[in-house]
């Protein structure tokens, strides 16, 4: 079979629909909130004692700038570690994101923020989209390389409804906490992405295996994107916390946590090399364990050595998922992880979502004080004759709903992804940018592997390189 | 003639003198504004209800920093395209933009915060000069490669006086609105840095061509400057804004322009190329339309649709300017635009005022409140019998001053510039480092092609290079 | 003598160690302070006028970003300047910074944070501790390429505990201003360093002198780092000032005088080139001594020209002391200082230091105002008597105190970490990334003089090289 990456109207009419359809609905259902509505000025009523700082805006966009970069340049130039790759993995990041916060905004907001018809949009709502949006970079990450920018915006569409379908699920069904996202963003975006990558398996992946190794400069990109996501964590964690303390303290616990992550990091990639060298996949990635990892319990009373704890640990699991739990998926259970997600951001999803389940039933008022403990859990209306018990049983049955909504979306996902006409490129020109953009040189001395790229009309699966192999389905 | 590019005492002489000059005048002039200055602690008078948090650095301060690493990383980096002149277009941006808002917090502090004799300073004139110095990283980008640093310093001293005078004139005499400076900043430097161009139009310039492209790290560190550009542009349209709603609405409003214009950019990019192949220079820069083009409409009730409209619309544009207007501007009327400013500011500027101009025509108290449209617009004082229609009338008018203020500013620099005496590069060794810059590799194997660099002296337009062209006047 | 690179057992060993301890001191010392602790919300009590904005995170935490920012990503990538030691200066960075401020907030917390047995910790803390990193990432640029990773923890160790006791002396004891840290964290830092470096005097280092050198890429990525200190530098100067005109004044007398350090810069830069090119080294490094410059200063009320002054004196012997001071340095006093943090941290942090002295002892009511005076200096309690030249007296008596401790702790560091089993590289493998990190391009063509890497076994300064010179002791 013959694929055809040849985007020139496949890419142009999907972008189109998607964003005329994002308009459409704009235009119909998206508002602004009282807080950006210029009715505010009239309605502050100074005399009640209001003032400008109470505009919500004060309280997020600091930390909504800092997640934006998270997105933006943290997910996007982590993956920049492939040799040649950078272009897709900051212009499809970027794409997809673009489009995702915009259909994410009105996902989430027909759950979430739906009054009299229409979608009142703030801050908080664009915190909300990014997170959502995180989520599809995470299983970006298990993708990248295989996948065309046309799959991608599917992926997106498909995985931001269900991300929110599962957001509302846990947060206003099962009313379950979970600010930082250990659960519905990390969890969910893993095992979705690695249920995706294992339906596309590409049986002679290994014909692109020389591309998909990082050279040295490629390396020192993707540490901007390392730090950026390290260093914004605790703003991630605590964005969408209740004012005050909880933003406070989620923030001084994911910075304490993701320091532990560092160290372990560090201490198990020199353990497991036989001349006890450092790898940077290991530190571009494991470092930033911990911050997954306390992601459900950063705004409970984790207690500082708990955020150290969980931090250690996760940087610790992490890193031996890299050296040893990647190559096992790959060559026995047919899952290929370009980037590891499942050492960053499955495992370490999991452990947050049970040390937030273990935070949440171990809350007591004599830890919270009684007002903070009822504010804290919000134990009051429905939750009114929650305990703190109560509250960690349903954290498990959200952690539960997420794998189970992953793993069938994945399915479906995977399934749709594979049908033959997305423009994806054949296994022997994965991890390759040039197969999706004009390189200025193609002709040069500089790559000299360029030229050796093959046409991808004639190859694919089942094109000569089959006989390297047994052909895929 | 034999143009010499020893800048050994030229560029020090400018540097420190113009130093020196702003050094003298800050003493005369600059001091601290009520909320920077130590008696603010003694007169905030807690007993009448203020607080520290009352103190203007915590409204502004976050955006600040924000518009501050746009100028200086996002601008800086976003001109690293070039192969050879990552050095120039970091090193010299910082150059221009460090003495530029020095010169700026003069200038329009005695246009807007002079008081008794003095300037007074707080954060809020910290980020206006950085907007009035993101006027000329414009305009830098019209010229970048072929310009000196004498020359970007005296373009900077007079480009910041111009935007001064225009800026007073719009804010202060039209009373146009124009937060994001969609016409004070984007328009104004777009223009003025073109008409530069044209005057310093280069005739053998084809002679460096092959250095007029990007490498594929050049293009990884060019995204660098695209995605902070991107990220913070939301703070850039709402850094000034009126507290509360509009500066929430801002940032609002211009997210959402930026998601469209990505799609746009992606959508347009791939559909003029024959193979459907995305193009770097797109990316990098047609993402970024929708920023501009809600420049000055973003703080007001533009409504989400209204902004994803705009962005779509000026991505798209961007886009199909760099691919057919950009060089028929070069061959045809002989403007050299290096970085395409005219796609990235100049259209979506004028598209900005426009859309900022139509939609405060149509602003009603039905959608603004009436006390929200009289505090949105300051239809009290000076304005009290203005309409929403007076105001989008005086909106053109502001445009249309600006782009003459441009284009005569913008004539008068070029002849100023094209004297021969600046250290401008000849013809052929434009766009390359090492005219300026001590390089470490300059005999290494690394770049040959520096080993070929003919000796500055005896080249230039009237050299023997001019027998391959007509000379230049 | 034969040193053995390979860390297998003792890098982590190290790590989990100083991991484990922090942890269990974590859990027998470090709580939330009132601020991030879930008790909080009861205790705000709305009634008397408190509300959620009140809590300190607000205050603080978006210079907080800034600074951690600076701390990472800033000193991490302000070293990939050298060609071969990216992964280390990133890598590095990372792991001793990620342990400081563990180790910072438990020794800052005892000094400063100390209650009921308990470390109360806060955004507060959490800006202490990068700062006081901050200053061994100073110390690092010293002896960046020289020491093992090892190496740099127990120096990180050492240097954490002197420049808290240090820190507590001059700001508890002394009762000195130093918001910035020029004294506690510039001037302690570079001569702790050079203290190091001097005394791990490295004898046949010129054998590795081709990689001590950077090359056209390492320079843009070392130009990341230093934009990011330039932009944040006003947040970090400002971070932990008083709430108000202070932290207001701070960032704008840093933001000045950080402009005029360019200007400055470029100047001599030039001029003391034969052919007036400038240098990177100088634009990377000597644009930032204004922002020492100003570190104790910058919240006073040092006036915008004053800051202009400074920033432009620190930025011009800043580029001096790359130009002719460092070279001499090395040669006659045997001081190996890689980064020249002597002319970035330690001139203008010991310029910083007297500028700080001579303001506070020029300070009047009249500029003040009374109450401003009494609050800008603490001149209540403890001090009520003192007089604006006590201040300035006392802020000597820092200095001098920070001198003596820098150069005392960084003997007995240097003693200690001369010892030959901390996994050093021998000198013709210093500035090297291969021998502390798995290369994957080890065997490439990509960088042909890895291959000629001597293994490290039968080489150090007793090995064969020494018929170079003669032996180190």
């Amino acid at each position: 079979m013959a694929w055809n990456t040849d985007l020139r109207w496949r890419l142009p009419a999907v972008c189109l629909a998607l964003q005329a359809a994002t308009l459409v609905l704009f235009g119909v259902f998206a508002r602004y909130d009282a807080d950006a509505d210029a009715r505010w000025w009239g309605a502050r009523s100074p005399g009640n004692g209001s003032r400008d700082l109470d505009n919500e805006f004060y309280y997020r966009y600091p930390s909504f700038q800092d997640v934006h970069v998270m997105v933006f340049v943290g997910f996007g130039f982590l993956m920049t570690f492939l040799q040649r790759y950078g272009f897709s993995a900051l212009g499809f990041n970027f794409l997809l994101a673009a489009f995702g916060i915009q259909w994410a905004l009105l996902m989430q907001g027909w759950f979430h923020s739906f009054k009299d018809g229409h979608i009142l949009l703030g801050v908080e709502n664009l915190i909300n989209a990014d997170f959502c949006v995180a989520s599809v970079c995470v299983a970006f990450g298990a993708v990248l390389g295989k996948v065309s920018p046309v799959q991608l915006l599917i992926m997106t569409f498909v995985q931001v409804t269900l991300f929110s379908v599962n957001e509302f699920m846990l947060l206003n069904l099962l009313l379950v906490k979970d600010a930082g996202g250990s659960m519905t963003i990390h969890t969910f975006g893993a095992y979705f992405g690695l249920t995706v990558t294992w339906i596309l398996y590409r049986r002679n992946l290994e014909q692109s295996k020389r591309r998909q190794t990082s050279v040295y400069h490629s390396d020192l990109f993707a540490m901007i994107g390392t730090l950026f996501l390290w260093m914004y964590w605790p703003s991630f964690n605590s964005a969408v916390s209740y004012h005050g303390d909880a933003q406070h303290r989620a923030a001084l616990n994911t910075y304490c946590s993701l320091a532990a992550s560092v160290l372990a990091a560090v201490a198990v990639s020199s353990a497991v090399h036989r001349k006890g060298r450092l790898d940077m996949v290991h530190i571009q990635n494991a470092t930033l364990a911990g911050g997954v990892g306390v992601g459900t319990a950063a705004e409970m009373m984790l207690m500082p050595y708990g955020a150290l704890l969980v931090g250690g640990l996760c940087g610790g699991l992490s890193t031996l998922g890299f050296e040893f739990l990647t190559p096992f998926l790959e060559s026995r259970l047919r899952i290929q992880d370009t980037c590891g997600i499942h050492n960053l951001h499955g495992i370490p999803g999991i452990v947050g979502a049970i040390v937030g389940a273990v935070t949440a039933a171990c809350a007591t008022p004599d830890v919270y004080g009684k007002a903070g403990l009822v504010h804290s859990f919000d134990f009051e209306g429905l939750k009114q004759n929650w305990t703190a018990k109560t509250q960690g049983k349903f954290q498990i049955f959200g952690l539960l709903l997420t794998l189970a909504m992953a793993l069938v979306g994945g399915s479906v996902m995977g399934l749709i992804l594979r049908l033959p006409f997305w423009g994806q490129a054949a296994d022997e020109n994965c991890f390759e940018d040039s197969v999706y953009w004009e390189m200025e040189e193609e002709k040069s001395r500089a790559f000299p592997e360029d030229t050796t790229l093959k046409p991808p009309a004639p190859t694919g699966p089942s094109g000569p390189s089959a006989s390297l192999g047994p052909s895929a389905s």
